[in-house]
């Protein structure tokens, strides 16, 4: 498996913008098997999302999908930037989901 | 939602032991949405756990539960330290189970 973390920061302001395009983007994409959007009760910019993929490249893929080119187009604009990026490799535990294939 | 993004540090070789132990006792606890071990591909002794809850009282209560603590008692001496701890608040995505209650 192949897993990402990481911590978004909005605009000043624009959070709950970034957070409403994201929610309406992650749906069962192939081969997502978690994806997770909090926010920070420390940092009230800032968005972190967690994400397990079956594999690198279909979180690759899923990059190219025509609902998430979309959703990235809208929400850039309300994007600051990425503070924190940690790729890992999930080995197991529980609330993966069943990957969606093709 | 409460949620916890964690990155320990197992004793120099330990990690594979440290995380078979937290695959053992990572099931269905009450109020457990989603709890998921991954391995650094950067950090060799390194263990990322990312964890989602209904609320923060059922991850504290988790803590009390029997086959927690053993776990806990079990890993404690194959652990090096923790180098990094986030509470976020979960907002939704894809991939949280159903809550188990009681």
């Amino acid at each position: 498996m192949y897993g990402l973390i990481g911590k978004m920061r909005a605009a000043r302001g624009q959070r709950d913008a970034v957070m409403a395009v994201l929610r309406e983007s992650t749906g069962a994409l192939p081969g997502c098997l978690s994806y997770i959007i909090a926010t920070d009760p420390a940092d009230a910019d800032a968005i972190w999302v967690t994400e397990v993929w079956t594999d690198q490249a279909s979180h690759k893929a899923s990059l190219q999908l025509p609902e998430v080119q979309a959703a990235i187009a809208k929400a850039r604009p309300f994007i600051g930037g990425f503070e924190f990026q940690v790729e890992t490799h999930p080995v197991g535990g529980f609330g993966l989901a069943e990957a969606k294939t093709g």
